[in-house]
């Protein structure tokens, strides 16, 4: 496991904030202990730090209460989704409270005329989208994980379809947020668009529950599309397969997904889905539209993919085989685990400039070779972001000071190359030290931002930057 | 002229502020009357409070300086980029120093294969764009005013085409921004998505200068479309011209602009551009794409338009044609003055849910014959934002009354309808009590952040909200 940084306890102010939580809310908190490490480690390499207890609350009226009751006795709070988050987000190293928000899971309001919904924080993007099917509608963005919509705000998720429909902060219309003094503000209307005020809605996408716990959402919602395509192409080299990316993206082709994988994780996803794809870095691509512009858009994208020599094209217009294909590309986390069983996975992310996509990609495998580590690559790439999957003994030390230098360097190599340390990960505990060096004056005003919201420093401490 | 609350004055500081920067920049300082008087006005209906100097900076080190040199001697800074905000948001009820951006007009560094640019906050759109022409690239923010890109993202500006391409805060990437202290931050990379830490770049994009002063910012940009197609298409009645835009949105064709014009509009802009439109309810509209792309959403629009009794299509395909229909419609300002000669205009403009679209607009025209006041109505309405240009003798204490029911009103309720008091116009002075209805407590969040990153009050204080 990784190293997490503990940081001091109110011994006093938690027992008695235990006390007064379970006075109120009697079994609806719990002490058991892999109940609080479940909370706590989730599925990050950065050691375990468990909360005290876990608490289930059910509107936002009971988490203004908790906050109150925290806030009285200087106690940390940790919002939690489903726990899929991946730089250390999730951990307590000053002990406290985990807020369980799944509870929270009902769908309040579609308005289909608007395109826009309203739900709580513990409602997941497969419930959500199940939901709104039959209304022809759908919500776009697609981390991969069954994460909960609250979690996704909080750490400005993204992933596959975010080329087209962009990241959290594009999806979102406003927030009902419980702030650390345990008020409730809402951040804006069901406007489209507004020009009134601060964008408090932005601020707290991404500030991974260290501003406030978001207990309502608005969301845009898109219409499902006439026609969809997916395609999975073979090219002979990564360089190759980046620069078809780049032509496609500068063509202006409205791709909805252009992911990459590497030779090393076709190998593991054919292994572990049991397919017999080339072993060749590949693409895998989506269309979406109506039935002649997806048609016009594979023909393009086909004539730049030949011109970089993409062959062994598959088509995919069947929702189920559209499916199977996207799982295979869902499961290149367990496929890669499969490679080195036994094992742990270290999932990193960085996210340059598309111009300096392929030259970053190189450089990484070439560090990999030279420091003897397996971390097959896959991408979003058309937004320029690419994920590794270390393959590590964290329990042997030099291994993991080797992945240790990998990752340092591909975060500082985006950052040299003027892009970011994480394109979706999010900063939790494991990025700190890079956003420092990414963003340097930037990071002091975040901290202003902090202790002016947050004068206790109970919202989620020790992530994002050093109060 | 509309009333403007004046703030106390620190007459000793900012005294030796103008010495100082006398001292420093010697000419640069000017404290002409009419130069002062520009600066604080501009095209708002708010009555002037000229700044006491205006200041022409040069670069970022210099924008720090003079803001070191403010701070000491506690004076009030509003920077200031072509003048055309509408709310009042460049004068200076505390007096104070205008910083008028527009020497800092380079276009720094272009980077066509990753889709964005580097500018300075003094270049303005048109310039950017017959830059970018030769690329094959645009920057599609259009807010129709010839404003700087630096004021443009102060107030978060949008226009004919956010209903395609989103507003300033879709299309910048990062800034860098002069704090209260004279510090210089930089809110991220050029990464195409981010999640290292607070949006910073979202939080002053809008914030009208209060937090900061914008020194440099990297725009996302848009290939041209290979193919551009412009329409005219009238309408029995606004709510029928209005449910085909819902219509529209809801079928998911991928508008580039949707533009609405009520009768009297039509009738002012037919007088003014010598014109010979039919004067009913219109809607103007542009498609993006490639040449079968635009013939297909042009036809499935021309479909949606004629159930809803939409008739007299123009169409338009040659770049001059579509020039003059969009400069017609961008002299929409100009043409409403030309109904009622002499008076003023006061351009005020809501954004609501599109459901509400057609109900707000007409409650909104029953209100301007009740009260007898003549205000053309244009609308970007693909996002539920529309403008009324009120024709008021502001010098008739009775005609500005009705002036500011009927506005009053009109803020009220697209609020009351779950939308903003301001689409795209910001809060400035003219809009601050709506503010405070519309968001609540969010409005106190507002002023703890101003507070934390302006402890002295000096930037551009008086706006969005007290503090």
């Amino acid at each position: 496991m990784g190293r997490a940084e503990f940081l001091p306890r109110n011994e006093s102010g938690i027992a008695a904030t235990i006390a007064a939580l379970k006075a109120r809310f009697g079994d609806r908190v719990s002490q058991a202990q892999a109940l609080r490490e479940q909370h706590g480690h989730t599925t990050t390499w950065v050691g375990n730090q468990p909360p005290d207890a876990v608490l289930y609350p059910e509107s936002t009226e009971e988490v203004s209460e908790i906050v109150r009751i925290c806030a009285a006795n200087r106690t940390p709070i940790v919002p939690f989704g489903s726990g899929s988050s991946l730089e250390g987000q999730l951990n307590a190293p000053a002990g406290g409270v985990s807020l369980d928000m799944t509870r929270m899971n009902r769908i309040v309001e579609v308005h289909a005329e608007d395109l826009d919904c309203v739900v709580q924080p513990g409602v997941n993007r497969k419930q959500l989208n199940e939901h709104l099917r039959d209304l022809g509608l759908f919500f776009p963005i697609d981390p991969g994980a069954e994460a909960t919509l609250g979690g996704m705000a909080s750490t400005r998720a993204s992933g596959t379809n975010a080329v087209r429909y962009g990241t959290m902060k594009d999806n979102v219309l406003n927030l009902t947020v419980v702030m650390a003094d345990g008020s409730v503000m809402k951040t804006a209307n069901r406007a489209k668009k507004t020009s009134a005020g601060y964008d408090l809605t932005r601020l707290m996408i991404g500030a991974e529950g260290t501003l406030g716990i978001i207990t309502e959402l608005t969301l845009k919602l898109q219409g499902i599309p006439q026609a969809v395509s997916s395609a999975f192409c073979s090219f002979p080299s990564v360089p190759e397969a980046c620069n078809a990316v780049i032509a496609t993206i500068q063509y202006g082709i409205p791709v909805a997904r252009i992911e990459l994988m590497d030779e090393l994780q076709v190998k593991a996803t054919n292994a572990f889905a049991k397919l017999d794809l080339p072993e060749t870095p590949a693409l895998l691509l989506e269309f979406h539209g109506t039935p002649e512009g997806v048609k016009e858009q594979a023909e393009n994208f086909g004539e730049i993919a030949g011109e970089f020599g993409g062959s062994g094209f598959q088509w995919f217009t069947r929702e189920e085989d559209r499916a199977r294909m996207w799982q295979a590309r869902h499961d290149a986390y367990w496929a890669a685990k499969g490679l080195r069983p036994g094992v742990d996975v270290i999932s990193t992310d960085v996210c340059v400039p598309i111009s300096r996509l392929a030259d970053c990609v190189a450089e990484t495998q070439a560090d990999l070779a030279e420091l003897g580590i397996l971390a097959p690559i896959v991408g979003h790439v058309g937004d320029g972001n690419f994920h590794l999957s270390v393959l590590v003994d964290t329990k042997d030390a030099k291994e993991l000071e080797s992945a240790e230098t990998l990752m340092s360097r591909l975060a500082k190599r985006a950052i040299a190359m003027d892009g970011t340390c994480t394109g979706e990960h999010g900063i939790g505990q494991g990025k700190m030290a890079y956003l420092e060096h990414e963003l340097g004056h930037a990071v002091d005003v975040m901290r202003t931002i902090k202790r002016a919201l947050d004068p206790l420093n109970i919202m989620n401490p020790g992530k994002i930057m050093r109060t």
